[in-house]
């Protein structure tokens, strides 16, 4: 390439990776036909080569969609990254495959950044802190401890899901059912929402534990909550680990005649909207109110810093909601 | 880099570009050697520009989820590029300028190939044709005519909507609302669902007319619901451009005590599962299986061909259902 342009191969160097050396249009101009010709397009590959910039962040995210939060970070990320004339991608993370996949592409470059909500067991933390090594600037939701390399947005869940299982039992209820999600109930010790669960009924000495799948999705959950109404030791509450399937199982108990909370008390975790137009109204357990926009910020702050900044943690605020249907 | 190696420049080019010709294992390890040496990190970008296949595909989608039939196409395309080894990135296009930026990166080669389900006017058929006529393979979800140079799906969406209004005059409704998503209101003529309802009052001479917004999302179709079901000339019938705000729809008919269908019938769109979990269930128009795989066939039927095949049209089937709330 350095004949074909007639130039030095540090000049070549020089052009093609971007470096911050002095080279006249010309000879730049040189060697970018040389380079042309010898079969470098001038595509994306080639320019990112050249910038090492991609202009993308990446979010990583454990589904397809479904989860109200998700959605709200997603919308976050897009808007602050339109600001700042970023794009974004998002991959799914559903496997141990797809987790490897993952890893791959974000230290193979393929974004400046990444925004990582880590549920379940897929993303495990030396892969994470494997790419955080590499200096990719990182934000990872999640409340496993020890995360280096990288900033880290932890969420109270397991507290305040003790929070709102308290509440049950302040109110009476002695036979509680916990309606979780797959990736809760599967990992080899209780976290989370099962966690603030499990906490609860202990600290006031309730032996009855009734633990349930089904709050992935809103008809697996309202079938759940019908079997567990219709069962002769009936729960006199339902704690669903997302408001999605609360709302299924208020909907399953008035289908079975029962009243709600008079019955069955119910609550969920995430304070979503919908919460608000259910009759009753749903009591929950999350924000306040749903902005990610200090957490995209980190991530921002981190690509636009000259030196990587110290790692950061941000705590989210998530309280107990009494509406009607507790 | 031929000095550097010393190979001629012709070699160079040929291990760099992975173009397909014989080159010693020992004089290839040269040339990698001295592009290392003079820059070429072995990142994803140079080994894409070496092989120019990234082995992923690109779902572009104009939502952050929440759309159903969005995570189903999803789900299908994520297992299919599993079993072949292929990574999927997302992006979200929802205004003209990420519209822009995805088509760049596309362009650029930010993937082999694109399933595309275009909602709304932000992806416009040149920019389409504009990717398709660089060679990537690509399949785009679409009632738009003359797209060209790649694999087009088509719904009936209008049609089956008709069939759907129609089957309410057929019962009596004579005020029937269209409760609409924002991209069906704001186009420049009606198409789609939007076009169904109007075709079909048109067909029956009904000239009573209730276009609204509010089907984007399940609270707003609730207010948009109970705003119309309040006011003083209440419409008989509804329907709503997705499931999700029909069911919203029933829930508000409900809280006003009104009974449905009696008072009100109401009709979805999408025929998604949780339509048998309302009371009563709900009728709908959409696929009976939701089953993308012969579409996401297309796709890796074209990435593993070696001609571009000719381009193929899929037209999907729709049918109405009538359930319960009609």
């Amino acid at each position: 390439m350095a004949e074909l342009a007639n130039v030095s191969v540090a000049t070549v160097s020089y052009v093609l990776s971007g470096r911050d050396r002095p080279v006249a249009a010309e000879t730049r101009q040189r060697v970018l036909d040389a380079a042309r010709q010898l079969g470098y397009t001038p595509n994306q590959a080639a320019r990112s080569l050249r910038r090492r910039r991609t202009q993308r962040v990446c979010l990583v995210l454990s589904t397809f969609g479904g989860v109200p939060a998700d959605e709200r970070l997603a919308t976050d990320l897009h808007e602050m990254a339109d600001a700042r004339g970023y794009s974004v991608i998002t991959l799914a993370v559903y496997s141990e495959a797809r987790a490897a996949a993952a890893i791959e592409m974000l230290r193979g470059g393929i974004a400046d950044g990444a925004l990582i909500n880590v549920v379940g067991d897929h993303l495990a933390r030396d892969l994470l802190e494997g790419v955080a090594a590499t200096g990719l600037p990182m934000v990872v939701l999640s409340n496993e401890s020890g995360l280096e390399g990288c900033d880290v947005v932890r969420t109270p869940e397991a507290e305040a899901s003790a929070e709102a299982v308290e509440h049950l039992l302040a109110t009476g209820r002695r036979r509680i059912a916990f309606m979780g999600q797959r990736h809760e109930l599967y990992r080899d010790k209780p976290a989370g929402r099962l966690l603030g669960y499990l906490t609860a009924l202990e600290r006031h000495g309730v032996t009855d534990r009734v633990v349930t799948g089904g709050a992935d999705d809103r008809v697996a959950a309202y079938q759940t909550a019908t079997e567990l109404l219709r069962s002769p030791d009936r729960p006199d509450a339902i704690f669903a680990a997302a408001d999605r399937a609360a709302i299924s199982a208020i909907s399953a108990a008035r289908d079975l005649g029962l009243a709600v909370p008079d019955d069955v008390a119910i609550v969920g975790v995430g304070n979503i909207d919908e919460g608000l137009i259910t009759n009753p109204q749903l009591s929950t357990v999350g924000p306040l109110r749903h902005d990610y926009t200090d957490v995209v910020r980190l991530l921002f702050d981190r690509l636009q810093a000259d030196e990587p900044p110290p790692a950061r943690e941000i705590v989210r605020s998530w309280t107990f909601l009494r509406r009607g249907s507790s």
